[in-house]
């Protein structure tokens, strides 16, 4: 390609500070050193920790940065070394990697690769630990390793799934992040069994990826709780059958869940990042096996409480993150799960918008009738 | 028997007050009824818990009460519809029963047995809400539907582990709480799998028992913890292979393991009951896998806490009763193997007594050098 081993200049919403306007700037992507991937980014979607980021909440969020990890692509040029993707494949970039080489993924227990990590989580490369963009020679920080709110990124080749080149793009983006996230939560973490019965808490993309797993792994009773009733009728296409707005009930909500099912719920899902919600989500699972999963990501700083009795009597409390799926390896086991109609993505998509109009399409975000917001790279 | 059907006056430890010496009362103790089975109980030893409810630190502990719930005897006589136990067979209480009828004891995940728990947690029996002892005229509670202090007891026929006759109970009545207790939470709770890296939290003998555990389960590292490092000596018998005492160490005692274990342990026991060590076992894991296992019992009221990014991050959260053991069927097969020398219980017991020496007994638990002191009842 006429690009490869270039400098581009391509369009990226660049966050200068936190809680201020993205501006969209003309930013220099500089080509991939050893073991690193550009990739053309062609459909990105907006997830709420890119919101949670940029308003500054998170500690470890460095400015300027280009924000972004839940989009699809095609490889522009790969880096000395690179050999499991070329020029030309579509991919998706995964916040979470996947060596295949550290004791995390050679545990059989986690899909918490720690190769890249020390890296990503600070903004850079690994190779050099400096940055591939910059606008005007002033470098911009990478975001979670992948910064897909920019027509050109630079990832690490450890983060990179190839997928089926048939799929289409503007769709399966949404498998880089939420929707996996939930679908896993289910089937990697809780692993629900038929004839369970499940609470979820809160009915956003990832409480609703929740409800599918739960349907497709045989849950019998997938009980919705949100503070927005008219969430429930998109909720009865995923999959949950009986809704409970806490609004309605004066008893704390983990009381009216026990008293709905006869002594609690076999599995539970937070999917909000409250942590007053993740201890009801704990507490309204029955005794003796009820197991919680923290899907949601809390605000800094903020800790979770319960009484040791509740885990005492037999209840387990989990976490998950990205759903407890290797990305390399299973994306494209997704992709593949979407086309043959297996999963949903299609629904979760409730807005199309451009790159250009990213401000605008936050502001979506945070209003209830917006599940996933997909943008176009091209304008 | 010349007893059967009969009242039985007989020498108890009877907990008038709170925080009062016990007093050795004559006690009457009524002939069990349908459902029920009336033992002679000839050793009990003394576990925390009994110390935990005299001290008045349990919410729900009435008095006056008999307490003691670890101990061993004859069956004297049984109630009407009893057919697993007969007159003059050797049992163990047990404080968790299992009547392999309700939906816990169906679950097949769980040993809470929830049959007869409503009656033994406000210290009476099921069939008419009644105590069966007395001291002229007034009724005395049950405690933990066992109230092993007593000469004889009344239990629910749910609640008795017929074992066998050739087994010392002298030692064996070690297995009603504490041993189990330990070995249980590594093989049935965390399932500790060969080459894991184990942290026990409190050398005591439900730390020393998760210490055996952990060892025939094939742990690689068993690192104990405790202020007393007098007990690292004893430890090593049962198991553990390294100790750290956080009074030698500025920094948090989850950072010491931590590095002293390249990330964190695989498996945690809290052994102690104290909030702020069961979230430093929590955070002592390993990112990605590492499970803790909450075995103390806190002191009412006192909450747990933790960032949820701990349980994001793959660690888990769960506790244990009794060791998951189901009691009825597998406090026998725990004789079993004691008496194969496949369990160590011989070796916790550091004092024995008699009844009528039990507030010395209780003074001695609370000294580092002991470990299990078993009454003689018939003095």
């Amino acid at each position: 390609m006429a690009t490869q081993g270039q400098v581009i200049t391509c369009k990226a919403a660049v966050a200068w500070e936190p809680n201020k306007p993205l501006v969209i700037e003309d930013v220099e992507v500089a080509p991939p050193q050893a073991g690193e991937v550009r990739i053309k980014i062609l459909f990105t979607a907006l997830c709420h920790t890119d919101a949670y980021t940029w308003g500054g909440k998170d500690p470890e969020g460095l400015f300027p940065c280009i924000l972004g990890h839940e989009a699809a692509g095609v490889v522009e040029s790969v880096g000395e070394g690179v050999t499991e993707v070329q020029p030309g494949d579509h991919v998706i970039p995964c916040y979470q990697a996947e060596c295949r080489e550290c004791k995390f993924c050679k545990s059989g227990k986690t899909n918490l690769c720690g190769k890249v990590r020390g890296a990503t989580g600070v903004g850079v490369m690994m190779t050099d630990r400096k940055s591939r963009f910059s606008v005007n020679g002033k470098p911009i920080y990478h975001f979670m390793g992948t910064s897909t709110f920019s027509q050109y990124t630079v990832v690490h080749d450890v983060s990179v799934a190839k997928i089926d080149p048939i799929a289409p793009l503007d769709k399966v983006c949404l498998l880089g992040c939420g929707v996996p996230t939930g679908l896993g939560a289910v089937w990697n973490t809780a692993k629900v069994e038929p004839g369970s019965t499940v609470a979820i808490f809160g009915l956003g993309t990832v409480g609703l990826a929740v409800a599918e797993g739960a349907r497709t792994a045989g849950a019998s009773r997938v009980i919705g709780i949100d503070i927005d009733s008219k969430k429930f009728d998109t909720a009865k296409n995923f999959g949950v059958t009986e809704f409970v707005n806490p609004k309605d009930h004066d008893k704390p909500i983990q009381q009216v869940l026990v008293d709905l099912t006869d002594g609690g719920v076999d599995y539970s899902f937070e999917c909000i990042g409250n942590v007053q919600i993740m201890r009801a989500a704990l507490e309204c699972c029955h005794k003796g096996w009820g197991t919680s999963v923290i899907v949601g990501v809390a605000a800094s700083g903020q800790e979770i409480s319960t009484r040791p009795f509740q885990l005492v009597t037999g209840r387990v409390w989990k976490g998950t993150a990205f759903g407890g799926f290797k990305s390399r390896s299973q994306v494209p086991w997704l992709v593949e799960k979407y086309l043959k109609k297996e999963i949903k993505v299609d629904e979760y998509i409730t807005h199309n918008m451009t790159l250009g109009e990213i401000n605008e399409a936050f502001h979506l975000l945070h209003e209830g009738g917006c599940l996933r917001c997909v943008l176009s790279m091209d304008k």
